[in-house]
């Protein structure tokens, strides 16, 4: 619970800084990082307001409040029941806040039909990122713990499945497999949906999962994390049914982890992240492979699975790509070649450290057969 | 395909008489809907823009392109890479269809900082719910099969979780089992994050599952539901560990058996959403157990979890629980009973029909363990 105070202390010193009235967040890793509270994001309005005086309170349905009271350091509750108008119920909870009017920042994801009610009790609404990103990107002790737990989890399933009969398996047969042991061995759930792409489909940089079975000489990406304490890890390898790939296969899997190593070594603070990116994607061009790596070199992680840093060059993202790497920064190291035939991913989470980076995963990143 | 275009005009002639010039949505259950294409919302603006006036485009990252292509009868794509500005693209594809400045109508659950960025090229920017809702409230055959298919998985699960010995495994790892087994029965996923709750955390209406181990003679609630071609299913058994029962539990599951017994009898075409809650609350008031039904007795069901119609009374949600039941219209029937000690819940979900309705579940609605 300090931790959340503290968070929000400091949130509302730079909400101050930047002149708005309050912070208005909506379930997720923004609520759950400031309250303590974590709980999906559905139909009913379900806000956390932290104004830029007084005490933060929570404005959500009556039979959301006890979970809340439970988990989270807030003392103020405005509840309202399914019977009510939820946006009649917000505008006296503004009201009695002397809100009526006010400047307001909220979250990214805070769905559009809340920023829509609440511009008609707000003044304005704005983003929050600039408040509440710098804060987010560097994780303490707590956080770091929960995200190595994460990715112990990730790594012990990875080998294991590894280790299963791969050749007749669907694709989706994988990924229940892999979401079972990870519950299994502690885990809160899958931090995103389970990639399992094998043959063609790994060609594919966004391809997910289906009905496809996998055959003897397929290359299969298997990217998937666990949740511990509300914290993400994630981790890609590369495999091969039956460890006979396919033509070219052997050299681009060499590329992609000479490319990994090549940004592992660049981190260190001070360092922007898109220079970290820089590094992955020399390797890869001087490979020839330039045209075959469309996305980023890696993301933040934390409460969330994509959040700042991100380690690509050019304009992306209003800058965050920009940002300089500072300790208890954790961020994906993610390069990969997709050919026309096949693709290849390897990723590691890492954290940035006073001289360099740490990797937080462990498993072997070699594409054969595990012993 | 022919689904989705006759939709997509349909939501077309709707979007003029609300005097909008496009419809734009996010990756989510409109989009798909619409274009066919199934995506999760993400940090990249991913959205099908529908004019009034002219053939729909998609507005996608360079490297969702071909998955789009391959799920959707939409032609036209203005693609961005991650090294350009979304925005500057944004407005150059909303200047080349000539809507800059036009009124913009969009989903629920856009990200608000895409509306937001919607805001500096369009002139107003509200919600669509009005020109979609009715259409997606009514399903045609392809739906039904499909929420039926997935109905059966859900029912099967249930059957097969039951026979575990349930005693000493904790709620996560039931979790897993059923997850587990939902893929396995060929399920795309779990339509909503599985309830398994258990003892004293059975009588909480919000929670979801956790590390409490079953022990003999807990109330257990298991809610859970599977997906088929993007639509879900949504069913709940409220189960006893080892058959022995608290005190006051069989009252209260025959309680919420009438209840929905009630619930289903009232379904008929031109019957009032409400008027469903009414009749299973009656039964609930009747038997004494007024306080404990905080909830909707039931909810709409489709590519979304919680969609219109809403089976409650008052004032909801923009009046989508006054809606007038047709044949076609899914949802959910869902009385429950909280006491202090313990929750009761059961749910099926149903299809209203020309003179009735239609159970889509058909595992047994019993606490008794299953022989």
């Amino acid at each position: 619970m300090d931790h959340e105070r503290r968070r929000t202390d400091e949130a509302r010193d730079r909400l101050r800084d930047h002149g708005a009235d309050a912070l208005v967040l909506s379930p997720g890793p923004e609520q759950q990082y400031l309250s303590g509270f974590g709980t999906e994001q559905s139909k009913r309005h379900t806000l956390l307001v932290v104004p830029a005086e007084g005490e933060p309170f929570f404005f959500l349905p009556a039979m959301f409040a006890d979970g809340a009271r439970a988990a989270s350091w807030v003392e103020t509750y405005h509840t309202w029941e399914d019977t009510d108008d939820p946006v009649d119920a917000l505008r006296e909870s503004f009201e009695s806040h002397d809100l009526l009017g006010g400047d307001v920042l909220v979250n990214e994801r805070m769905w559009s039909t809340f920023a829509q009610d609440l511009r008609t009790v707000a003044g304005g609404v704005d983003r929050a990122g600039e408040v509440l990103t710098p804060l987010r990107m560097t994780k303490d002790e707590a956080e770091l713990d929960a995200i190595r737990e994460a990715s112990v989890i990730a790594d012990d399933v990875s080998r294991a499945v590894r280790g299963l009969d791969l050749a007749g398996m669907t694709e989706n047969e994988v990924v229940g497999e892999i979401e079972y042991r990870m519950r299994g061995e502690g885990g809160e759930g899958a931090s995103f949906e389970t990639i399992v792409a094998s043959g063609p489909n790994s060609a594919s940089p966004p391809y997910r999962a289906g009905h496809r079975e996998l055959e003897t000489g397929d290359p299969v990406i298997l990217d998937f994390g666990s949740i511990v304490d509300g914290y993400l890890s994630d981790q890609t390898r590369t495999v091969v049914v039956g460890g006979e790939p396919p033509e070219g296969f052997v050299d681009a899997h060499e590329t992609v982890i000479e490319a990994a190593d090549a940004a592992v070594d660049a981190v260190e603070p001070g360092v922007r992240a898109d220079e970290v990116d820089a590094a992955a994607r020399a390797v890869i061009e001087d490979a020839g492979y330039g045209d075959c790596f469309p996305h980023v070199t890696g993301h933040g992680v934390g409460l969330d699975i994509h959040e700042p840093p991100f380690l690509i060059g050019g304009s992306y993202l209003e800058g965050w790509n920009h940002v300089e790497l500072e300790p208890g920064m954790v961020f994906s190291i993610e390069p990969a070649i997709y050919t026309d035939a096949f693709g290849v991913r390897v990723e590691d989470l890492v954290v940035a450290t006073e001289d360099g980076a740490e990797r937080l995963n462990g498993s072997p990143r070699t594409w054969e057969p595990l012993e």
